[in-house]
């Protein structure tokens, strides 16, 4: 069912493909090949995966290095939410540019604001690992609707989630309806497809941030509960089954 | 119109390619394949772009969440602008290097001058933001010509915009005026119309620039303004219609 | 012995080879090329290394430098450590990516769990490098089985090590027993031989932590001897005899 | 002269490329292609470039704007000349892998050695920023030959600057003395040139690392006029004349 077109992306697109997709010259200086947008993209998506390592501090006074790292634990649970949201984000870039052959300008731009709002994301993983503590330990006693800070710190980590889950989901969408940007119509059906996968990726983000305004620590755990999921679900799933056949 | 040859930057140079042209034996140690100056670039700009959350402060005293979020406003403003400017250069450098199959010594010392003046810009955004604010409240009741902090801050920040601006436009009509850098005739032309193009922004940035000696803010409005026009517009465009024909 | 298959990775996947191993529809999006992969790690892998260098602290008081140099001598160790302990693995994971055509979803995820493994070094070392001097005065007199903060240091170390050592024993494992991943057969056997090889890096990391919770310095001698041994050895070892025959 | 094959590696090594050297099995697993060393060194290189920026500080205080930045010209010297120093490594770095085909674990070694001494450049720089203004200050009035901090601080940034020219001499020599590593006869004389290149370069920087114990201000004007040279002279040479013969 599979064309063979459709793998053409992962061996680069030759000389050959180009000249027989035709792109008529007025729209030449507006595409561009996705291997820059891959690689500075990329580059974004490494600084900011590794930054996130800044926020956690050095305890330096001996006898607090137990105490000191144990009091540090919000930083580390913002960390790994962080840092398996920013591997998510990587890993459906990569699905996306697997079925593209060119970038246009709203691409780029699109582009741009998702690496935006996942670059901003080691200050916002700052700030709610701030005031989670604080959160933990005042809401067992009064779960009150006043916004306090811990609220406040949680909607504004889930806004940038969200923000970035919402970026992704344009992108794709972007990709998907605009013709000519596909390898192929297979290429097409899969974006499509994808599209309304990150559809409800984003609608789940944004669910999750509306709780978090009246119960934060739930919406914690539901950040840190997908992080894990995310990782650990395919490593338990059944084995990939080989597609490969033939003498080769 | 377009050659068949204008595409085949972004599939590759292929060996074939390389054996037609036949560069000379004599410069043959001072001509570069492009593909290290794209990754080495992007490489820069990725880090410059993530570098800017540092300078976000995260407020870590309880009660001063929300005003210390608010206070930090200056800082926001500085990070979408320069955010949005290093992501409009690293866009035009995908564009310049889509059209040049070799990088000659000039053009390799160039490019390092436009990193520097990128590289920087953390640190020039960081001395912006710091001032601002001030500017923002004297601004109104005094507008003197005499030199506050907030014009040199300002200014400061321009000019390095400017020197990007500068060495961007430099770059690309080196790639437009030497002979043997460009793919083919029609990638010459369309760097030639691009050199055009790049002369006319850094000359507004310049501008933009001595303005804000006199009328900081009015500046800094320009600046975020024209980023803001950057990115949305392209995104509220008609889409591109595809230039892809035939049963491909 | 080797057949040309073999060497096919290093000069990129060609379109024909994608076409000819024919991967079947259902697992279209499931896996992907390489290439993205190789790109993120490398960026992962150089801002890590890159990073070790922000805990070195330049003092400031002009008397203090000869002085504070010296009293930094636990940082510059720690440096020596992490740098080549993630230039060892940066090695392996070239080494991996070689034989490799596809990244299927488990090995995506094994690489994020190597990857935060690996980012979260600068703040490992930053606390062994803080706590190191403690033990290195303390140790020589009473040699105790008492957890002081050095003991604990050391195997928060330990521990990142011999975490980064298993998973990329589990990701070179994943991809020499998943079918379909290895380029053909003879790098199936290679990656099969290379598991065997990082199996026992593991062991051995893992017994250096173990030692460490009694014999801190030991640890870390082991540790350093290990960098060292691991740079220095190649270099001594006698040259690569060319594999290059006749004229070609 | 120049033969066709020495332009190859521009165009990344084809599958019938590696078929054609035909590397022994027994190398297999010890020679890697050098796509992702490349990538690897660009990435550090990148990072080293970026983070210099961070030793330069943002006054704060509104009245010290000009009087803090102008106080801080030691430290905006120290980031040119560290600035050019990288770009120059990594513009010789480029050189040395378009000429190799293969990368050996001594080469490998060597690379990590190299990238130690450029990534851990941000921290000796802020050493000499931090001590050249107080030599500054003092040399005028007393050159004697005591080590001050301000020697002590040149001294240990030209080993830094020396040892990383030392490094990149080594591995270039490598390459050029082991068969089997440049692509072809041409490119292993080119690299044999290049050696030899290297070799006063280095040459020179160690001297001047010797001059900079006793006059450090001269060490310091030395490396800021290499810096400079490197940046301006080609640019206002005289312009590549283009190879691109016949009809194309």
């Amino acid at each position: 069912m599979v064309r063979p077109g459709r793998m053409r992306r992962a061996g680069r697109l030759t000389t050959a493909h180009w000249q027989r997709v035709r792109p008529v010259a007025a729209v030449g200086t507006r595409v561009l090949p996705p291997a820059r947008l891959e690689a500075f993209s990329d580059g974004v998506f490494a600084i900011a995966i590794t930054l996130l390592v800044i926020e956690l501090h050095v305890p330096t006074s001996k006898e607090a290095l137990v105490a000191g790292l144990v009091h540090e634990w919000p930083r580390y649970l913002g960390y790994l939410v962080s840092f398996a949201f920013i591997g998510g984000v990587w890993i459906s870039h990569s699905k996306l540019t697997r079925f593209i052959r060119v970038v246009d300008a709203p691409l780029m731009r699109l582009n741009l604001l998702l690496l935006l709002s996942v670059s901003i994301l080691p200050f916002t993983t700052g700030v709610v690992a701030n005031h989670l503590f604080e959160s933990y330990l005042t809401v067992s006693h009064d779960i009150s609707t006043s916004f306090g800070a811990e609220r406040i710190a949680v909607v504004l980590f889930g806004v940038d989630l969200s923000l970035a889950a919402f970026m992704l989901y344009l992108l794709i969408r972007h990709a998907a309806r605009t013709s000519g940007i596909a390898v192929d119509d297979v290429a097409e059906e899969e974006l499509q497809r994808f599209t309304v996968e990150r559809r409800l990726a984003f609608v789940a983000q944004a669910c999750a941030t509306v709780v978090g305004a009246f119960l934060p620590v739930l919406a914690v755990l539901f950040y840190l509960s997908v992080s894990v999921l995310f990782i650990v679900a395919p490593l338990t799933a059944t084995r990939w089954r080989t597609a490969q056949t033939g003498d080769s």
